[in-house]
């Protein structure tokens, strides 16, 4: 993913809204200059900023001719079901016949797909899957440096903004002066970053020591934010969350959720509250490390200004904890928190 | 799995203890009508019985033409880093020479080795990887049958027992009557079993949903058995362990403990006690499905008969809950326990 510079096409044909294009939306706000254009029919014309909300003049563009200079196209979607959909695959087919490689961080592998390998070999392009990985190393525990200060997103739910909040913390800590990294451990952040682990694609018997082996590898740093997956009370992703929780071994964890939403998406499981989330991460965290909650980051997306000021305040007030809407706030608050704890460790 | 009869030759070259061996062991222990012979150079002319401790006059050979009428060769070890031992890939290209299929459960795939898929094809032999798995799909949390009893062993520890408790647990309610079934989740009871599902081989994201397709592959049972793995409390797989337990939602645990066992093996780390396991064992099972601890099986192959009496009044006094250890007291304290859940919960 190192290889630059990248001049991609993000293509969402068909997508739209803040969670199944969450890719795309996400590595236009943070990689914008990576970003040659998004391919949607249905937008062509527009700008990202009006098609988006944001991505200023990026422009939306129907036809991959409309792309000159690009050199790949990204899979910009996360579908349910984890599939390409069947309406891409001439999308997909014509970009490589365009000799752009194809990047991809879903579960169905490009290189598993007998046209498309086909293809890339005819055209001498690349297909990326961020989510191919080896991980074959259990945990050692060895060679942990304690000066390093470790923050964990977690959350009640998937898909909630865990991700964000731990980028912009990462570059609210750096804007201090603080040697701060971003640790992914999704394809969106690895596409971001340019570096990190899918660890929701690692075998279970190797999920905690990928988590430690990413800890080894960052620790060089003041302070390490690595991005949470899924939550301890998901039906379906429970298994991911703890291994990179206890592998990563965090000092301060970060509560993230979404204001109005009540269920766990797609399953009608009730959400846990707060409080819940707080007492069950630091029970389970502390079975490994020392932990605490520091902050809460609240996903004020579907809000005014004054409703999310007002949760706000009364999260504040519930939960004695530092909170913040990080898009609409900045992460300030939260930086304090880590710079906080930083020293109340003397890390 | 399911083919038959297995003849089989259990490889244990080099490894004689119950930790090491542990595969070749519970294979004799639950399955000896399917062996034929044990291969270890240095007990040669031993019956079983010398040799381990169990398995009567089954003889361990030196020579595969000391095991004449066998159809297949086990890997019948689980050694650290779950590599096959360089000594012993002499033995394996042999036994395909002479016609036998290989069967193992290491995380290293005897259908990844050039060598051996070599010399299967030209020998017209099977190489039966049981940790091989394509498990692909999240749970759903559809179509549960909540008249079947889920019971589930856990521990503070790895390799301590718990699929040996699984086994005599299920096989003690069928002596009763009850239509019981032990569901294997790892290689070794898989073997035993012929079905289950190798869960610390399936990719993170899909460790829940396999656990959960275990349980709607075998709730027409009236009780199951669902072996547990690893431990939360494990810093190698405590993943595994959750989505283990999520998935597959028991409505009673058993809690499995070696006597005399200190720390986590390998890695130093101290045991929880019986207490901390039943409560934070508790609290993760109930996340997802209303659970309790129902007893407590005690491994004390270490100890003398007295020595684990008076343990098992000490537990059952300290914990409140009924205990034994299956191998020396029989499973029937821990049978009656599980069917006193199934009056209470009217299952």
């Amino acid at each position: 993913m190192s290889e630059t510079p990248r001049r991609l096409v993000l293509l969402t044909e068909g997508y739209r809204d803040a969670h199944t294009a969450k890719t795309a939306i996400n590595v236009i706000r943070y990689k914008p200059e990576d970003v040659v254009a998004v391919f949607d029919r249905a937008g062509a014309g527009a700008t990202c900023q009006e098609w988006f909300g944001l991505g200023g003049s990026i422009p939306v563009v129907g036809s991959l001719a409309d792309a000159p200079g690009a050199n790949a196209l990204l899979i910009g979607i996360a579908p349910p079901g984890g599939k390409i959909p069947a309406p891409w695959r001439p999308i997909v087919l014509e970009a490589i016949r365009r000799k752009l490689n194809v990047v991809s961080g879903l579960h169905d592998f490009l290189n598993d797909d007998a046209e498309f390998v086909q293809a890339a070999r005819e055209h001498g392009v690349r297909l990326v899957d961020v989510r191919q990985n080896n991980e074959h190393d259990v945990a050692q525990r060895r060679g942990i440096r304690e000066g390093c200060l470790r923050i964990h997103t977690v959350a009640n739910d998937c898909s909630l903004g865990k991700m964000v909040v731990s980028v912009e913390v990462a570059r609210g800590l750096q804007r201090r002066g603080v040697d701060a990294k971003f640790v992914a451990t999704g394809q969106t952040g690895i596409l971001i970053e340019g570096d990190g682990c899918p660890i929701d694609r690692v075998i279970s018997d190797f999920v905690n020591g990928a988590a430690e082996k990413l800890v080894l590898a960052n620790q060089h740093h003041e302070v390490i934010v690595i991005e949470g997956q899924g939550s301890l009370f998901h039906p379906r992703y429970s298994c991911v969350t703890l291994g990179l929780l206890h592998g990563s071994m965090p000092d301060g964890l970060i509560v993230c959720y979404e204001m109005g939403r009540t269920k766990i998406e797609d399953m009608g499981v009730p959400l846990a509250s707060l409080e819940e989330v707080r007492d069950f991460y630091e029970a389970a965290a502390r079975i490994m490390h020392p932990c605490r909650v520091i902050g809460v980051a609240i996903n004020g997306a579907r809000y005014s200004d004054a409703e999310v000021a007002a949760e706000r305040e009364a999260v504040r007030r519930r939960m004695g904890l530092p909170a913040c809407d990080v898009l609409r706030h900045g992460p300030d608050e939260l930086v304090d928190a880590v710079l906080d704890l930083k020293r109340q460790l003397r890390k």
